[in-house]
């Protein structure tokens, strides 16, 4: 049976979710092909009804309807061992899961604040309102507010992202000589915010050169997978 | 030919650098016999002649003579492939390296402003004016004016904690189910910042209490190797 992918879409088939392309480069990175299934937020009752939240990225695979992002990728290392491994073993899955909490908690805010007024745009027309009415219920104010003073607050995100920098200058990928499922999750929240706005934030930082020299070699893995959707609407498409 | 390990003191022979508690914890789980060298930093002349810099730990091995924390921990792993792995691969080796580099610039700055006006103390007397005198000019400021408001930072220090408390709520170790060289990355820092201090900051935060928990497993590997040595002074000792 063919693994299912439910993957997030957005305005005109965009690929809007930095979980769904956690598990689109995972896929790639395993080999495996996936029947994808595009969800809007629209469609929550359908994967409420699959998975009993209302999350995505789901999959399911024998049977098996995996949610969560992490349990997913944890889900494909283990019943696809004979395939090029996410985390080359346990202390590499063990670090991976600091660098996923870690890029989920800090870092993804830090870019929210950044791209989050312009994310609306990319939304399909028919979930915005829904998008609006439970982001700005989580954050407690407007996603305008949540987004306000973003040019003063670009010195904190390149601060945030200075661990990354030294890494990045020392070696190609997170994962080392070659990715692994590290460079997926943080590759993840840069590309979320890449198509989310207009505004490149990277290029609007000091200092973080080696972090856009490993996202443009992201981007191009996979045959470019990074460039297969479009990128932010420009023109009069909405 | 056996390893010579040159490992910073303190006072009265206590371990006072994280650095040198990372290799420590290294020799233990490599399962390697070391000749220790004990160094002051008093002892600079002799640590420049042997390896051209100033900073400890080094490792001699085989007529090689290694410096730098990463660069030893990396070194015996390579030359010790038969014994217990510290990385698990080299996807593992990535994400540690970014472990590693979170550490010494996020975490370790954090916890220093909460216990350098104590650390003084466990510096060998001899060593005490040459540590404020280099220390100071590094910081741009006093250590005790570094210091200030240390109560007020506290929070601050909590969030810059979260990612690792969440992690250690999922696994035991940092490395998932088994310590790898990510957990003595990051233990090494409390531990300098345990025996630096009589203020115990861990105990001062809300919310930690996986780090708590997994530092005592910490101090407790290796036959309670983190207790191995003394602790801050208590009562009159200088």
């Amino acid at each position: 049976m063919t693994l299912v992918f439910h993957e997030r879409i957005g305005l005109n088939g965009r690929r809007i979710s930095p979980f769904s392309w956690r598990i689109r480069y995972t896929l790639a990175h395993k080999e495996i092909d996936a029947t994808v299934i595009p969800t809007r937020f629209a469609d929550v009752q359908r994967i409420r009804d699959l998975s009993g939240q209302h999350f995505t990225p789901i999959i399911e695979h024998n049977g098996a309807v995996v949610h969560d992002t992490w349990a997913i990728a944890c889900y494909l290392e283990d019943r696809f061992p004979d395939r090029p491994s996410l985390f080359g073993g346990d202390a590499g899955r063990g670090a991976a899961r600091f660098v996923n909490i870690w890029s989920d908690t800090v870092l993804a805010p830090s870019l929210r604040a950044q791209i989050y007024a312009d994310f609306m745009r990319v939304l399909d027309p028919g979930d915005r309102a829904y998008f609006r009415e439970t982001r700005e219920a989580q954050l407690g104010m407007t996603i305008e507010a949540a987004c306000a003073d973003r040019d003063a607050a670009l010195p904190a995100v390149a601060a945030t992202c200075a661990p990354l920098q030294r890494t990045l200058s020392e070696q190609n990928f997170l994962g080392g000589a070659a990715p692994a499922y590290v460079d997926y999750i943080v590759f993840s929240v840069f590309q979320w915010a890449r198509i989310g706005s207009p505004r490149d934030v990277l290029a609007l930082l000091d200092g973080v050169g080696a972090i856009i020299a490993w996202r443009d070699r992201m981007i191009g893995l996979f045959g470019g997978l990074g460039n297969r959707f479009a990128l932010y609407p420009t023109g009069d498409e909405v």
